[in-house]
C-alpha cells in the first residue's frame, strides 16, 4: 500500500508502487502472474487516463497475463479482489495480482464531488442537487430521530478514527482530533460536519491471490492469509426506493458469512466503510456485530477500540487513513492481512486476531462487498 | 441482442432490452440472479452515464444480486463473460447475468475516435497522432510486404463480411458490397479504406451463465451451451514494443484451447475480431486455423464462408454486424450460441457445428479474450 493523501505520484506510479510491494512481499515478483485485476472507479474522469488493465499489465511487467479492470464505484477495489478470488477458485488462475487505485486530487475538489455524485440516481437524486454527503446527512438525521443518537456521540467516531490514524504511518490524517474540534468544524450537510466526512485522496494498494497449488509450489505458506468468504450485494439505486434509511440492505445479504461458514461473533478485527460517521454505526448493526440502534453503546464503551472486543478500523478507516475510492477495498484487505499476521503498526495491532472482516461500499450504500479472512 | 447500429435508445435502454431477452430466452426471468456483470468500455465518456453495475442491477430487476462492471477496452464484453464464468466455476454464483453494451453515437464521430485512441500508449503512439486505424494500416502494410497480400485480396474480407451481414437482421450494415466498391471507397489510413474499418455503433447483448446445479434445477438443458474454455492474454501496450507486426501474441497464449482441451481443427464456427480487415487474417493464423501467411488462401478458396470448412464471422463480424465496443464480445458469444443451437438466421446457419469459438480484442491488439463453446 502506498501512502494515502494528496500525492505527487500519477495514477500509474501509485499502481506500480503498490504492485511491486505486493509482488515483493509475496515473493512472486519473478513468478508467472496469470491475471492482473485493477479496481478503479473513475480514472478517466479524475486523471484523463483510462484502459488501466492493458496499460498496467505492461507497466508492472506481467504480460502476457490476462488483465481486467473492475469498477463498482468506491467498492471497486473489493470487487476486483472478488473477481480475483473467483478466477483462482474456478481454477482459471493460480496467481492473480489485484491493484486498487484512485488518483482524485488532479481535479478541483468540487469537480471531484461532481464526479462522485454521478453514482447517484439521476432522476431521483442528482436532478435535485443531492450528493453522497447530503444523503448521508439524511440517514444520520433519521438515525438520530429513531435511536436518540446525539451530536456528541456521533463525534466519537471521527475522534476514534483520527486516534488510530495518528499511529498509522500510511494514513492521510495522522493527527488526533477532539470532540470539540469535530463539533465546531464547518457544517457540510447538516448534521454532518467536516470531520464526519472522508476527504478526497490519492493512493493504491495491491495483493497477490494464490491458489492452494501455488501456495504449495511457491512455499510462502508462513505469510499466507486465507480467504474464507466473499459476499457482494446491491440495493435499489435511489435511497428513497429502499426499505430503510437506517440500514443498508446490501450488507444484510450476508453472503460472505454464509460462504465463510462463520458467525459475526467470530470476527476479531474489521475494517468498515466509514466514508461518513453514521456508516460505521449502520455497518456494525447490518453485519450483526450489535443489535439495531445499539452500535453507539459499543463505541462509548470502548468495544470498537484496538483493545476492545470488536476492534473497528484500527487503520483509521476511510476517515483518517483516507479514501482514494478504488484503492480503499484493497487497502482494507491489506490492513486486515497485516492484523492477522501480527504485523500491524505499533499500538494498532489487535491482540492475536484469528478472523478479520472487510466491508466496502460502492454507489451510495448500494453495491457492497464483504470479505472474511483468517490465519 | 439488440439491433446494432446508430440507435435512438439510451445505453440503459439497450442494456435493459438485451438483459430482458436473455432472461426470457433462458427462462430465468423470475429466478434469483446471483450476480450481474456489465461489460462496457467508456460509457462515462460516450454517454455521461457511469456506475452501470449498480444502476442496471436496479433497472433490470436483479437487486440484491452482486453487480460488477468490467472493462478491458473493446473486449469488455468477453471479459465480463470471463468474470461470470469464474464466479460460477468457483461456486460463488449459480446464475450470472452478463450484459455487454456500448452507446457510441451520442458523441460526434471524431470525438468517438479520440475516446477510442486513448487505449493506445500515450508516449509512444497518441503523442504522435496515432489512432487504432493508423496502427492497423501499419500492420496491413507490413503483412502485404511480408506475405504478398494484394489490395484485391484484402477486399475479399469486407465483401464476405457484408455478404453475411446482409442476411443478419440485427446487423448494422445489411447490404452487400463489391470488391470495386471496397477498392474505390475513401482512404482512411493508407492502405486501409472505408470498408476495411468497422464503424462506431450502438448496441447490447446479454447472456445468462448457469452452474451445472442451476442447469439441473431449472431444467433448461435443451438449450444449454457449454463453456469449454476461456482464455485471456495481453501484450505490450505500444505496438512498437511487440515482437511482431503481423501477429498478435496475446492471441497466441492459447489459454482457451488449453482449458477446453480441444485443438484448433475441432472448431466448426467462429466469430473473430475483424475491426479492420487485416485482423481477420492475423486472428485465423494466431489461433492456429491456418499457417502463417496462408489465411488469405482460405478466404479465396471459400473455406471461411458459411458453407466452408472454417466458417469465420457468419454474423457479418464487427465490420457488418457492427462494433459497439463493450457489446461486441457478448454479441459474438450470443451468435455462436445460436449457431450451436442450430438457430442462426436463415442462410447463415453453419451445418451441424459442435464447437464454436469467439475471439475479441481489447486495446489495440493487446488484451484478447477467447471463448470456446460446445453443444
Amino acid at each position: 500500500m502506498t501512502q494515502f493523501g494528496i500525492l505527487e505520484d500519477s495514477i500509474i506510479e501509485l499502481a506500480q508502487k503498490a504492485a511491486i510491494e505486493a509482488l515483493t512481499d509475496s515473493s512472486t515478483i519473478e513468478s508467472p502472474i496469470d491475471h492482473l485485476i485493477v479496481g478503479t472507479q473513475n480514472p478517466e474522469e479524475f486523471t484523463g487516463q483510462g484502459h488501466l488493465s492493458t496499460l498496467l499489465a505492461d507497466y508492472v511487467g506481467v504480460v502476457p497475463a490476462g488483465a481486467t479492470r473492475v469498477e463498482t464505484g468506491p467498492s471497486s477495489g473489493s470487487s476486483a479482489f472478488e473477481s480475483a478470488v473467483a478466477l483462482v477458485g474456478a481454477g482459471m488462475a493460480d496467481l492473480v495480482l489485484v491493484i486498487g487505485v484512485e488518483k482524485m486530487s488532479q481535479v478541483a475538489r468540487n469537480t471531484a464531488s461532481k464526479i462522485l455524485s454521478r453514482m447517484l440516481s439521476y432522476e431521483n437524486e442528482i436532478l435535485y442537487g443531492a450528493t453522497p454527503t447530503a444523503l448521508a446527512a439524511l440517514m444520520t438525521r433519521r438515525y438520530m430521530h429513531d435511536f436518540g443518537l446525539t451530536r456528541d456521540e456521533l463525534s466519537l467516531l471521527p475522534v476514534k478514527a483520527h486516534r488510530n490514524g495518528a499511529k498509522n504511518p500510511l494514513a492521510q490524517f495522522q493527527k488526533e482530533v477532539s470532540i470539540e474540534q469535530v463539533n465546531n468544524s464547518p457544517i457540510i450537510a447538516d448534521p454532518l460536519r467536516l470531520y464526519d466526512c472522508c476527504a478526497t485522496s490519492d493512493g493504491a494498494a495491491a495483493a497477490v491471490i494464490a491458489s492452494n497449488k501455488a501456495v504449495r509450489e511457491y512455499g510462502f505458506s508462513d505469510s499466507v492469509i486465507k480467504v474464507l468468504g466473499i459476499g457482494h450485494g446491491t440495493d435499489y439505486l435511489a435511497v428513497q426506493h429502499r426499505t430503510s434509511l437506517t440500514s443498508l440492505n446490501a450488507t444484510r445479504v450476508k453472503k460472505a458469512f454464509s460462504m465463510a461458514g462463520v458467525e459475526p461473533n467470530k470476527v476479531d478485527v474489521c475494517e468498515l466503510h466509514d466514508a461518513f460517521s453514521i456508516l460505521e454505526l449502520l455497518n456494525m448493526e447490518d453485519l450483526g456485530f450489535v443489535e439495531k440502534g445499539q452500535a453507539i453503546k459499543s463505541v462509548k464503551n470502548g468495544i470498537t477500540e484496538v483493545s476492545g472486543d470488536i476492534p473497528v478500523n484500527p487503520s483509521g478507516g476511510l476517515k483518517a487513513r483516507g479514501h482514494p475510492t478504488g484503492g480503499t477495498g484493497v487497502a482494507q484487505i491489506r490492513d486486515i492481512v497485516l492484523q492477522l499476521r501480527g504485523a500491524a503498526p505499533k499500538d494498532l495491532q489487535v491482540a492475536d486476531p484469528q478472523v478479520g472482516l472487510t466491508h466496502n461500499i460502492g454507489g451510495f450504500g448500494n453495491n457492497i462487498c464483504v470479505g472474511i479472512f483468517s490465519i
